[in-house]
């Protein structure tokens, strides 16, 4: 059965394990993003070296390539990608709404052009639900519709309410499917930054029970303290007994922030994309390699990180593999930057373990890296 | 101290173990190349796990960027790349003709303009050898003049000529730097397809006495039966108790052509290269994994392959990375490709040492795959 059983609280903040058929994740859980079934530049063995239990796929990218049909024709995407253990896959609808060409939005679902090929997709709340019972997900999420901030009130509201019918058609489909167990479908709670649609959504989607539910439609360019204050505007009205997903969050002062708030699952292409392009997020903050100050620093990355490319490199060679636009370059870099985040997160369980989450968040917002 | 012992021969053929001061080199050997301090998109690690015993690294590229004093201060290639095995680097010759622009030759040496940013810069036979020296190679190359074949005779004896010359002047170089123990430098047979040129090459560097010979100019286009005459016209004046390196070369079918007629090293762009590019080596033959036919096949690439590529993934995954453009689809082909080439070198040396290089060659010819 699928479930999360909270270990301990401090504050708003918990941690403990979500148990999935296919193994537990402990929380809070930062997922690595596979959007194309590989979280870029890794081996799946080095991406669960680094302490990931779960991993996030893209179900915009996967349907338009290599399809639903064809992964699962092959197995499944747990096979496919040798990712044995939980997989979470979101929706599409975000991916739609930032990546895809003519899209035309309805109250029946949304069709849209790929940005591969130009060719013609329509994804509803059923064929999304259909998508991801094909990938053969763990938690599947709902279709939802993600307005971009800033938007008038009415808009969100609109958004909002769509989505709430969505996510119980979602539920009916799911449901229909008659997943193996253990599977589980998340609501997508949305409201933009207004507190009373925020309560209204959370509370009617609690009202419809699913197995975990997210906040969607932030980290989409509002200031932190916003995001954090409509975290706080919404957690309490989700079940404490569920998992709360922060989709698509963050900087690690972003995760800290809202682990401090309640969350328990988070996604984010911050450290993989970051990590391609020469940044390094590390426990004396956030460095890009590419500097002409690296070009002969033999120090690692960070002296205090466990992960290969702090082991056994030195800064001046990751300089000279990003500057020479060496595959080598993306690995290590990524290498790390997943390393930091889930270091970043089992410093957090420990402290909320502790009772300490007040003090990890103190030591953390003046630059001690308590972990 | 630096020494072949040559375990067995069967006919032309030599298997054995060179001897260095960082490890010993199972012969005949294929030499991954890495050209920029990494053999692209592999981990050093994963390199060795091919079973490589030795790579190469390129002085032309690695004076250019990062550039050897700056490898020398960081302790070294072996350090830098995290490879603590032999490596064997070149003079930089090859690359300055085929790589660089504005070149002029002169009896001294090449002057030439960076084909990553136009700055110039020299190559003499004394700064190739304090090159090499600086990145602490465990073999270093002559710098040679090596001409584009077809070629006039008088040209290809004039170019023949001058690397002699420029192969004394390295020696000198190379003593007066005073190496670590077990240190080489290889002289660099040229002369083309000429026989006669050749002799003169093998039998003036012979008496040079160096440490080992190389054959170069050759699979610079020319037809592999030339390729194959050319080597028996060399071999047998080149000292026995020598090692023989046949250089950039070759297609697996190369490789064993080169060994029966007495070729102990080789080193090729070609497994790592076509990897990326999307073609696998394989022991029914060479597939290119882009075509539409493995998109859904869910065989591994060669399935007595013990590669990571061939024990987790099949064939449609590799499809759909390569076709997505995917670091891991790189990763995947490049680890198949070099597992591919040391199976084939392990197998050559088994068969030598059994005697059997006839029955492998006969075999190998009829797509049997004899290892």
């Amino acid at each position: 059965m699928f479930r999360i059983e909270i270990a301990a609280t401090d504050g708003a903040a918990r941690c403990g394990t979500i148990h999935t058929a296919r193994g537990t994740i402990r929380t809070p859980a930062f997922m690595p993003v596979g959007t194309a079934a590989t979280v870029k530049a890794m081996l799946p063995e080095a991406v669960r070296a680094t302490g990931a239990d779960i991993i996030l796929g893209n179900t915009y990218h996967l349907m338009l390539r290599p399809g639903a049909e064809r992964v699962a024709r092959l197995g499944g995407l747990h096979r496919f990608m040798n990712w044995p253990h939980p997989i979470l896959t979101d929706s599409g609808g975000f991916q739609v709404m930032s990546l895809a060409g003519l899209r035309k939005l309805s109250e029946e679902g949304v069709t849209f052009r790929s940005h591969l090929d130009g060719s013609s997709h329509a994804l509803t709340p059923e064929r999304a639900v259909a998508i991801q019972r094909l990938l053969d997900s763990d938690i599947a999420m709902q279709l939802d519709e993600c307005v971009s901030l800033p938007a008038p009130r009415d808009r969100v509201a609109e958004a909002m309410a769509l989505s709430l019918r969505w996510a119980a058609r979602c539920k009916t489909a799911f449901e229909a499917s008659e997943p193996p167990p253990g599977r589980a479908l998340f609501g997508i709670v949305q409201g933009g930054v207004e507190p009373d649609l925020r309560r209204e959504s959370a509370e009617a989607l609690a009202a419809l029970d699913l197995s975990g539910y997210a906040l969607g439609g932030l980290a989409v360019g509002e200031p932190q303290a916003v995001m954090f204050a409509t975290i706080e505007a919404t957690a309490p009205f989700l079940p404490a007994a569920k998992p709360r997903y922060l989709m698509g969050v963050g900087k690690p002062a972003d995760l800290v922030g809202a682990v401090a708030r309640g969350i328990d699952m988070f996604d984010c292409v911050l450290p993989t994309r970051s990590g391609r392009n020469g940044q390094a997020f590390t426990r004396h903050g956030a460095l890009n390699i590419r500097n002409a100050r690296f070009a002969e620093d033999g120090a690692p990355l960070d002296p205090r990180c466990a992960c290969p490319a702090c082991t056994s490199y030195s800064r001046a060679y990751l300089h000279h593999l990003v500057k020479a636009n060496e595959i080598l370059g993306a690995v290590l870099m990524t290498s790390h930057n997943l390393q930091h985040y889930q270091d970043l997160m089992t410093g957090l369980r420990g402290a909320i373990a502790a009772g300490q989450m007040a003090d990890f968040s103190r030591r953390y917002d003046q630059g001690e890296a308590p972990f």
